[in-house]
């Protein structure tokens, strides 16, 4: 069995399930040392360190900073250059992630109360936000559609995309998707050295007040540093699907889904939870059977005989209750009556029902964000959305009236806290 | 002049106002040695170093961690304790803020598009959620009401409530908040191993999925380190206020404002900004007669001297602008038309509009949160709020018939990315 098969009714099923899906994101000291010191240089040197970890760690060498952007004449160039038929899915699934993002925008609000004060809450779009498109190894245009067609949907002003490009290759179909988005500006920069541009500004690169979207160990930890100082969308850890069956989806359908996520790296995680032992058989059968003819079989392999499961469980309640307790980004439902268990879940990324959705129209152009929390981030963590580039401010205007009222408690608290300005600013506004 | 008179028309004004309000929270790499220490130690010692920590920090020892537990009885006792007018002060605050964030509880989502696919979100509330309360030097029991009631009308199952008390003091305004806002169990512990303990569980503190609220260095280093393992919601730096002035508010108002803020401590910010000359000088006077009858004189002299300013504008939309650029944690319009303002402000983390609103009613019972972005972070932060408490799951459904469009799509663009499995699991739902 390519797979390991577990039986959550057998003796220490608990602490086996512990141990598959634990994972911990080292605090690596060395990258932790290596991202302070690009962090510091970068927000004390700017272009000039820039260009320097950018020759170093990307082997670009480009005369000057300026050479680092890709001008926005070259992202329709490139658009021009796709195949039709790219160039099509493209633009069906930036039209369809446009929709389904445009369902999330917030509105402002207000109300008075009884003695007349005014409350509400203002809502904005952040002005400046930078997005991070992993390069390389792997150039995914499908993530520049996600990571930039929520903040224009917020209204986000100016967005500016980090994308490296190893020893100066651009991947025409990432351009493409960046103009169809309506990114602003592009620059060829990657890693922490990329993070650090966009945190604290260079002479070239302008400092952005969010930076989104997933990274190595390096963008990660950059990320996590300058929290604070900007905003971040989250820390991604290496991905994940939960696949709950009843058994009667195409076992076939269900080992690529398996599949579909083993294939991005060793580290992903691939777990199948049904209560029929002889659906499990099929599934492992289709699986053998599949394997030798995947293109990216060695990583796959590696990732369900490292990462993965098949996990016999007493029934659907019971599968529900292990994923809760996994809280996978991508869970699928493929059940023959996914609404009835929809209301159990409670913590997922994303919540694909019924055999036909496989997580892959997810992440390409269903709609929904396919940035998603991983190691049982889902707990707290969100899709990336518009939501993420919007945010609030409270609005209070109090009436004499309202005052009169309020400015007494004010007064009663803040003398409980010894603030005692906080209480005479309330005071004083009191008629005598 | 106590405080720093500018002029945003004089030259070099745009480098003074940088570095007046420049904060840098020092990556200051004691405080980070001493934090991963704490961390690593709570992570794997649980019980046995939380105890030690909490006698080495907090001068707090005792038998066992069960005693670091106030219990639910302690709690009514507190509230029975307090004198009336501060029970009915702390009711009626708790009362406001729970209307006010209700407007705030956002609803799942669901829609079809043309081909039935179901596409939607489904919110749900934080199962755990851990508040940090500070203690020691201040006790704030308002800021137990603005970091539990969000959570609780949010839905969240368990409310764990961290407060460290210095040589075992408890402050009864504190645990009567507690009791009034629905906190479900208290922990008398602080600093850098509250948050460990939080995040990690011991074995008498539970791991809860966010930790909220403010602190110190050590509460707020640790709060970044720990980020991704749990969610946390902003990093804290000192408080500030911007007032707007157009001249027609009681200049004494406006003096205690400032004081208002800058009795926090002498970190914190105050500045006005007003186009009369005049009346500048008149809050002048106003601060000169009013700041020796103050109780916390020294700290507002500190903040005031250090780091306040007046500042003349050119005109209302000039000092707009400055305020724009500050995106300050308090923002005061104490103007005749706020409302024609308000439309102008881009970043504020509260805005408190007409001569009546002090920040001050707005810190305790106007009904909008106190925890509030600072240091310019409003560009990305919002005050916190019942979605801090709430997170989303993507729901998609695709239809035998949507994914016949669907599923072609994202093959192409699977295919553009080179991820097959990921073409093949879309392409075995179509029809030949």
């Amino acid at each position: 069995m390519l797979m390991r098969q577990l039986d959550s009714q057998q003796t220490g099923f608990d602490q086996m399930l512990d141990e598959l899906t634990a994972w911990e994101d080292e605090l690596d000291l060395a990258v932790n040392d290596t991202v302070r010191r690009v962090l510091g240089d970068i927000s004390s040197r700017g272009d000039a360190a820039l260009l320097e970890y950018t020759a170093q760690f990307d082997q670009l060498e480009v005369a000057s900073a300026a050479d680092l952007e890709v001008d926005q004449q070259r992202l329709r160039q490139a658009l021009e250059s796709i195949t039709a038929e790219h160039r099509d899915a493209l633009e069906q699934a930036a039209e369809r992630i446009r929709e389904y993002h445009q369902h999330q925008l917030q509105e402002s609000w207000q109300y008075r109360d009884a003695a007349g004060n005014l409350l509400g809450q203002q809502i904005s779009p952040l002005q400046c936000a930078g997005i991070y498109v992993p390069g390389g190894k792997a150039s995914y245009p499908s993530s520049v559609l996600m990571n930039a067609i929520p903040a224009q949907v917020a209204g986000v002003e100016q967005i500016i995309m980090a994308v490296p490009s190893p020893r100066g290759a651009l991947n025409d179909l990432v351009l493409a998707a960046a103009a169809i988005a309506g990114v602003d500006r592009v620059f060829t920069i990657g890693g922490a050295q990329a993070v650090a541009a966009l945190a604290y500004g260079t002479e070239t690169v302008p400092a952005v007040d969010k930076i989104v979207g997933p990274g190595n160990i390096y963008v990660a930890t950059a990320k996590r540093m300058v929290f604070g100082r900007v905003g971040i969308d989250m820390i991604a850890g290496p991905s994940e699907i939960l696949v709950i069956c009843d058994g009667s989806t195409n076992p076939d359908w269900v080992a690529m889904d398996l599949f579909s996520q083993a294939e991005h790296d060793e580290n992903a995680q691939a777990i199948l939870l049904c209560p029929d032992e002889q659906y499990l058989s099929q599934v492992a059968a289709s699986i053998n059977r599949l394997l030798p003819e995947m293109e990216r079989a060695d990583i796959i392999r590696a990732s369900l005989e490292g990462r993965g499961a098949m996990i016999r469980t007493r029934d659907l309640a019971d599968a529900v209750a292990i994923s809760n307790r996994l809280a996978p980004e991508h869970l699928e439902l493929s059940v023959q009556d996914p609404e009835q268990l929809l209301p159990e879940i409670r913590h997922a990324g994303a919540i694909f029902m019924g055999p036909y959705t496989s997580e892959s129209l997810g992440d390409y152009c269903a709609g929904p964000n396919h940035v998603l929390p991983t190691s049982r981030s889902s707990r707290f963590f969100s899709p990336l959305g518009v939501y993420d580039f919007q945010k609030r401010s409270s609005v209070i205007m109090c009436s004499e009236e309202g005052v009169q009222q309020l400015g007494k408690v004010a007064s009663v608290l803040a003398r409980g806290e010894s603030l005692t300005a906080h209480a005479r600013s309330a005071e004083m506004r009191l008629r005598d």
